[in-house]
């Protein structure tokens, strides 16, 4: 499957700073987001992460964008009825005409004054014109010390989800050896 | 840590079989489901996904569940305003207080007659009591060919959700190593 | 008014058996599902049911569908924040352009392992085309001998119908008379 | 079942007129209200209905009500996105701790000046206390001649209901066989 | 700008009453709706409002309106879970395509026996065409002495808004001098 | 009214920043926000603003907070079905137990790189124990030059609401006289 991985062909899209994307997304957990605890539903959390990642998607490439994939996510911290759920999202790589951003996700009991990091997520996007189909973005340009971190590391998180989908075989994905350190 | 594998501490529950956790949820695709090209939003579909594989995990316990993870996603087959989103769950294996639910998803344009695959899904959810404290949940016994497929290769998926959650360390990570085709 | 009872005309369509339009759904009881006792109110459940028995009419007649009535419905049993709600239609006769669906409901609360039969009730959806205009759909061919039975009281509480909404005269309407032992 | 029948024992609960319990709800047709031709989806309707008729019950018994049934309800006009649907409500009868509520509604698509009677309904709720055993309600007294009307035939209609469910003999339901014409 | 005050010209509509825009809408206060001690939200209730008073301006245009303005608006009286909130508006004065609508708001605990005035509020609305440009409605004409009163009165409020969006000098507003008891 | 204006007793809580109270959130127009012609609906947009605003509010205090009014709120410019809503909040001054709160709001319709500033607006806030009792919140301190001209002019606002809501004779809103110019 070479063509799933031809993220090189040139690109005459003029290059985007990762705070270009930036997207605050704040929500209230009201009752009907809650299971019989009185705690936040993972699969709620899910669809607001995802709302949240689309705009910071949109952002980047001022596209209409499709989810294409989400990453593993782990619920460890569990999240209250009337906390406050702050999300904030960034575009981290692009590959022609899809775009992985990252999140990370904090829950406030403000009137106890506790604030926990919850989760941290991975979703990727298809930019797609009016008839939905694909639509190369411009290119990212990290410039902080922990977005070249994002930048360089999402080869390997694309190859492992090329993989789980079975498009890319396990031997040929060289950047996922160097993460189960085999040399 | 060697605590987050010892999944074979003598449990004296009745294991129970795949099909006694079975569920079906069928949901219509609504407007406020879908993006601007009508097509239902990869976090609606998340958040489904969620309330029918809890419901499939509280079969096989018997108890309160909360999400713990859901494994990578992918969305590849758009779903349209209108069309029938069938989801279909069952546990696949248990592991102390924790169980992988697999959940496959269909959706039909019914009056067009078509009917596509559109997901395929590992969600894993704790057992807890009133507290919220985590509880022993009876050992699964798989049953059909299928089924023993997806009971064996839950070690290697529970392996790598730990190694992605930095809960394992890669090397460590036997059934992993397989996947990847390492000797 | 004989034209509403000429549901013997020639129909060119091939029959469906009743399992070709089964349809099962899932809900969770939310709290924006409960009254001030936390019970699932009777309203939200009906249209829970409307959406479940018109899939199934969609699967039958492969067409857009409207709801034409509901039949008497009894709410005996309350079911409880928390509970899983299953529903289970089938088609159980067509006529002309209409369809009568038959749908069972039974709430779980699941930790405590209980399950109780709630409600049964019959729906009735006219196929329609793209503007709204009556359109012909198979017959049904029962097969069990519950389908059956089903298949020929249909007639019976279709008579009742026609007489509630002063469309059938009620001396007219001899299925009914059975109904009420009366020679 | 004589017992489901003696709604004749001694009330000292001080009589009501209907006026006391009339309730208008309006409500506005939105997108997610409507199927894939843009009307009204009868199960969000009876879903209105029932929140309507629940308070004219509470306002005639100031107690918490429950839903006990619906009567049969044929949906013959379309009620379009954008509609203005209006429901008027009112008890037309007690019965110990039971009331039957009557319902019309209407729509209207105020821009274009149309407005139709689309729905007539029967709800019947019954008056519980903190712990959700039924509790006396006080009697209706009607007043003008269209509540005498309603007064009187609420007990064919209960008949009807309690053969419906199974829970009266159609051979004593002394009031169904004049709606039939049967001497 | 003296555009903004040209409400003399004249207008060829027929006047219209203020009882022919009268709306009543009711609400149930249902767990969503609802902070963390049991209370609607504010905003809830202002977008109920909204509703109920579009309707009203909808019913003296027969137009499609879109909300132009509220006043201020205060919330004195906590209104709780499991509350009927009933809404009642209808038009004050019409100034070339927008009308001023005048609500009131109560809530009632029936089984306490309970009902309080909550709110009253102002809304302005413009009625448009199919393309969104602001069309003419009818002059209202105010039959009853608080009609007259609210008439009167609503040129003092349309000039605070005025003044308050930085459209007119304060200075200028001859009739909010009149408010504040300056000569 | 004396009582309501002594802002000025002794507060022994430590002042807080307006930064410390900054808060934002970001909304996607789906098909329910929005009237038949695919505008969002100004109610709903109130709505967003009171959860917006409460949590600034909280962030200030540490309290439960319950909305106490919301000031006249504009709506000049459409906001589109799939537009983002960007809302941001943060206190101006604070009276006791009651902060105000400044929202600005934007919309965005990013694919067509089109961002507009749409509404701008004071809610207020009180502060509440669990009885619901108002409880003492700590004093604004601002910073920048906005800051310090919203806390002044908080003054002159405040005196408005008192007015309008007949709780302050408007011959003694000293501050409102110099916002109409009258000496």
């Amino acid at each position: 499957m070479p063509q799933v991985l031809n993220h090189f062909k040139t690109n005459m899209l003029k290059p985007k700073k990762p705070h270009q994307s930036e997207v605050t997304m704040t929500e209230m957990v009201l009752p009907n987001d809650t299971n019989t605890l009185n705690n936040l539903m993972g699969g709620r959390l899910l669809h607001w992460m995802d709302i949240c990642a689309a705009i910071s998607a949109q952002k980047h490439s001022n596209r209409i964008v499709v989810t294409a994939s989400v990453d593993n996510v782990s619920f460890t911290e569990p999240i209250r009825l009337g906390n406050i759920v702050t999300m904030h999202a960034k575009v981290t790589r692009a590959f022609n005409s899809s775009m992985e951003v990252f999140l990370e996700v904090w829950a406030e009991d403000i009137p106890a004054g506790q604030r926990v990091s919850t989760n941290r997520a991975f979703y990727t996007f298809v930019a797609v014109d009016q008839n939905g189909r694909p639509i190369e973005v411009p290119p990212l340009e990290p410039e902080t010390d922990e977005e070249n971190e994002l930048y360089l590391s999402a080869l390997r998180r694309r190859q492992l989800r090329l993989v789980l989908a079975g498009r890319l075989n396990a031997a040929e994905a060289t950047e996922l050896k160097a993460l189960f350190k085999v040399e």
